[in-house]
């Protein structure tokens, strides 16, 4: 508390503003608009205000006037309860969008200043935090997506840091495990994390639950850690400075009292997630030599703020020269992808796969179609970063020419991301983030449970992550229960704007990647079996089926009685059945429904015609029936699975769990 | 390899039977059986076979007649994809259910050798396994249970360990961080984890994604740890021996080879996850000195291995006197909270509860409530072990009575987790394993996601794990999107066997208390309000409502034109918008539907009284929509959320997001 008593106030020119004066200013925007809420987080800015105030003056590299700079440093408040240190730093260096009036705003509907950080809603929030560990996989995403830059357009146009800071509860998680392994393993040694070392959690003393040694983890991990007062600037400042030093990512411990300035709740949990009280702040604002009122920062604390955040420009305007005098051919690709536009002849290349198709009609699994249609993305689209959780082989998602990112050499386009699912789809969000790659990557489907956090924040983000999740039913046999998701396509279907896409053979398989990179706003899942599956497309080389989210397959032979929906491994079943039905006089169509979220949105008059207003509609899946009754009846003609599956040859299963043609025609005839 | 080499089978009775032999057992049995199923994993259980021995021959205390004996050393053999290890080490010590015939129909329909380790399916499967970092986070709570029981019942009674297998896979996932912290932090002395560090993975060698170094990391969370020749009995034993002698958690890196003796694969990722093929394998049998023919043990091996088994014998036969000279009342009680037997008067306790409350009629939070239930049933359930995942106060978890498990003191009966949901929710599957306890526990509702393989896992293995979810919607308010639950309940509800619980007032929360109780066999989430509620029960003191998952809260007035289906929260909106209703003349029932699952199980004659045959069904839940046309119509009347939420106060978002009676008044009159 001691440097914070001996502040003085008396500001006559931006010249006299003491570090101690920025970091107040920090402090008492948080008070502030906490208590005008009447809800958040005080006693993280409070804590923290130091460690951000030297960072923000003294390294981060960033223009207010372009949050878009593409070469800025990208800072991550993983511990998103925090945010109104965000919001504070966002105002006091001048972001325009980011105005008083906001931070008075604080946590109310409409307003910038959500609860949490919430990407998009104003320039300078890099990425939605407060789901703990999120913004710390993130970050890694983007000290990797930097050196993947900088591998193929040079140190002139991309040389950034990523600075983080995160939380004993960011690293309490698993995620920051896995994140941490990546990009030691990695040697992103432009990441530093400032992790606010405050020993205080909700319930009380991080004691309470946790006795880790943080240092000596992460140099397990092959990272450069080290302690420092956090509310010492200039062993903060001599810490980032070796942080900068090392090759290897730095996680800075920075000692810190939550709530730092409260007279009676600093370095208690009581200061960590509820307004101070009108007393408290009043005490404060005594304690830490402030007696400006609520939401008034003095001109001079200002100004000196407005030039930490002026002096970016200068940088931002000569790193445009660089990329003017880059020539057109580099600036132009720059920028392309950096824009996150898809190169041009995407629709020829995979007319061109379909054309090949189309004539060979192979019977494959749609994990391998995928593996062909990547063999021909993958080259012409050099920003998609290829990956897979320790699964490359049953994934199919490395293709002939990748070649594989590695420590110090980062002119690969494929990571093996090691058995870290959760870490390798928030490292995915943070690629997506910073833009000018495009992530892909491989796990189970089943594993989407375990990267689930960080792929609803995609969604929320509204990033374009690719997730390839293969094995996607019972249909991968004898590894069981286990690994056979059941629910898992409900769920997923569940989540608001997430792309779930089911392809039902190669030719889909194609269509659907199509849809995946020209979702530009939404993460996919291509859900892909293991099995192969017959070829079911007979036409369409340069038409999207897939594009519909679902269409009829095989139309009716006569006045439709019967549709047949089905998705991904079970269509060729319900086309066996409609075969069948035929032949007892009762005419089927099959309809094929790669995607329900795209069919959802097409106009009613098609989806009317798709399902079938008058015919009995029954529909196939290997997987559970939740949520089925949306497309067919009220109490749900539906074959498929009951509960979890089970260890056995896939034939077997589908046999046993009566998944077939012969289950499909008997339940339409016992309904018809 | 040389030892193996030099390995003599010239064996004349078990007493010349060597290490090398019983390890080469376990190697064959695994090779053979993959090869016959054509699928599965030879490579670890040929590499840590001679881990294994060492095992189960010189420290694992186990019956193989009495898998249930309390007092057992737990083994959890969380690198799954094994199983066959695990396999043949139950048929060599005698297991009766574990048959040759078993081993030869691995990964078959209705064998008991599944691809993975199913618990259930064959004693000595402590749990069931396969997907990474579960298995380890089990044994966290099995040895945390062993030491709480410990302190209740003494050393007679309860002294034993917890050994597990883990492999590169579980120590890169997340949720080994989780585990491991929390079990360094309590200080478990008594888990020794034997990490097959093969430095293979999948993908290829380890190297290509990982440079973590075990040791030290493990260290670094207050572990012992250290590293060993796997293949080097003596020296595997020397190191378990330390590992019992320290009162630290310890971690025992044994260097291995994966798919030992394979002459060819031995050491190559080409063993891990597919049969060596016939080549390989004449080719291993030779190496390792194993002429025998396929699934041909040589009686004096086997007798060997079974003299292993024998020995149990003696200290479980020890232990049922110890237990029976402990006296009736001890013994009564150990059994009864062993056998999972809820004890008497809990249902009046409830009723108690709920007396009171529909006398007061408390506006309450559901949270709250549960507090409220918990105070009475804690102290009455003694086995009821709590604890949040750093949300105690949030939750409402923790109640007057609780006392604090920390290190060296396991006799209290609530456990700080830290922000560890994945790692608190395995560990509460290995609380529920081990018997004992009954493990609750609380988070938010978002976090779900993190928890979710964990409680799937709960529901696999029938587990009654019981999961306090609060802020269960929108109503939590300013923490904004990212911690607002949208599709979380219907993700939950698709899970095959999971109870979800949302009960509406105080009332109904006591009732879906002791539902979840009384799932002996099935995992529940209690999805609980952060927001009071209004008292919407007016009776039913002493019978459950929630048993049948769904009623009829308040009829009709008249000819029932209209039902109003809602859960939780939203139950109020819906009470209120009947009366809206009704003065405009429209006549509509109000149904409670704390829980799908439970209302499915109805007879078809109840669940149409309860929804109305004939009466326009509108559902209301501030929530995704996915799921409800089960219940409600083709197209779906329903009253909830499109998207995700936003940060604002809790009456303002539902005003916004149009979830109030005036809303559902209208809704009703479009459909009407």
């Amino acid at each position: 508390m001691d440097t914070a008593q001996t502040t003085a106030s008396t500001l006559g020119s931006a010249d006299q503003v003491t570090h101690n004066d920025m970091a107040n200013a920090i402090r008492a925007l948080a008070m502030d608009a906490v208590q005008k809420a009447q809800s958040g987080h005080p006693g993280m800015p409070m804590g923290m205000a130091d460690v951000a105030t030297v960072l923000f003056n003294r390294f981060l590299k960033f223009d207010p006037k372009r949050p878009d700079w593409p070469d800025r440093d990208r800072f991550v408040l993983s511990a998103g309860h925090g945010s109104m240190l965000l919001y504070s730093l966002l105002y006091l260096t001048g972001y325009e969008d980011m105005t008083l009036e906001e931070l008075k705003n604080f946590r109310q509907l409409g307003s910038k200043t959500a609860g949490h950080p919430e990407y998009g809603e104003a320039g300078g929030i890099e990425t939605t935090t407060g789901p703990l560990g999120q913004g710390f996989g993130n970050a890694v995403g983007m000290a990797l997506a930097e050196r993947i830059l900088n591998a193929r357009f040079g140190d002139h146009l991309v040389d950034h840091w990523t600075y983080v800071i995160a939380s004993d509860g960011d690293l309490m998680e698993g995620i920051s495990h896995e994140a941490a392994s990546i990009a030691g393993h990695l040697g992103l040694g432009r990441l530093v994390v400032l992790f606010d070392d405050n020993g205080i959690s909700i319930d009380g003393s991080t004691d309470l639950a946790d006795s880790v040694d943080q240092v000596k983890r992460f140099e397990a991990y092959g990272w450069h850690a080290l302690r420092v007062d956090g509310h010492d600037p200039a062993a903060v400042a001599e810490a980032i400075e070796a942080a900068r030093a090392s090759d290897k990512p730095s996680l800075i411990a920075c000692k810190t009292t939550i709530g730092y300035g409260a007279p009676k709740l600093a370095g208690s949990e009581k200061s960590h997630g509820a307004p101070l009280g009108e007393d408290e702040i009043a005490g404060a604002r005594e304690k830490l030599g402030w007696p400006h009122g609520p939401f008034e920062i003095p001109e001079p604390i200002l100004h000196a703020w407005r030039q930490v955040g002026a002096a970016g420009g200068e940088l931002s305007a000569a790193w445009d020269g660089r990329l003017r005098g880059a020539g057109d051919d580099i600036r132009t690709e720059f920028l392309r992808r950096q824009e996150g536009r898809l190169p041009e002849g995407l629709g020829d290349a995979i007319s061109a796969v379909k054309r090949t198709l189309l004539e060979e009609k192979p019977k494959v699994a749609t994990r391998k179609a995928s593996q062909t249609v990547l063999e021909a993305l993958v080259e012409r689209i050099p920003e998609m970063i290829g990956g897979s959780a320790d699964l490359s082989g049953s994934n199919n998602t490395k293709t002939s020419g990748h070649q594989v990112v590695t420590r110090g050499d980062y002119a690969g386009n494929y990571v093996h991301w090691g058995v870290r699912e959760h870490g390798m789809a928030a490292a995915m969000n943070g690629l997506a983030l910073h833009g000018g790659v495009i992530p892909y990557s491989g796990t189970f489907l089943i594993f989407s449970d375990y990267a689930r956090p960080s792929i609803r924040l995609a969604a929320m983000n509204k990033l374009r992550t690719i997730h390839v999740m293969t094995h996607d039913s019972i249909g991968l046999g004898e590894d069981g229960p286990t690994h056979q998701p059941i629910e898992h396509l409900a769920s997923l279907r569940a989540m608001p704007r997430l792309r779930v896409l089911r392809p039902a053979d190669a030719v889909e398989t194609a269509e659907c990647w199509q849809v995946a990179l020209e979702s530009a706003d939404a993460p996919s899942v291509l859900a892909l079996s293991r099995q192969g599956l017959p070829a079911l497309r007979a036409e369409g080389a340069e038409e999207n089926y897939c594009r519909y989210g679902a269409y009829i397959l095989v139309p009716a032979q006569d006045h439709r009685q019967v549709t047949l929906l089905a998705s991904g491994s079970e269509v060729h079943v319900a086309v066996e059945a409609r075969a069948m039905l035929a032949e007892e006089g009762i005419s089927a169509a099959v309809v094929s429904m790669p995607s329900w979220d795209i069919f959802l949105d097409q106009p009613a008059h098609y989806r009317d015609e798709v399902l079938g207003t008058s015919a009995l509609r029954v529909a196939i899946e290997a997987a559970s029936g939740f949520g089925w009754e949306r497309w067919t009846t009220l109490d749900g003609a539906f074959v498929g699975m009951k509960g979890f599956g089970a260890s056995a040859p896939t034939g077997d299963l589908y046999k046993h769990f009566g998944i077939t043609p012969e289950a499909v025609v008997s339940t339409v005839k016992d309904w018809l």
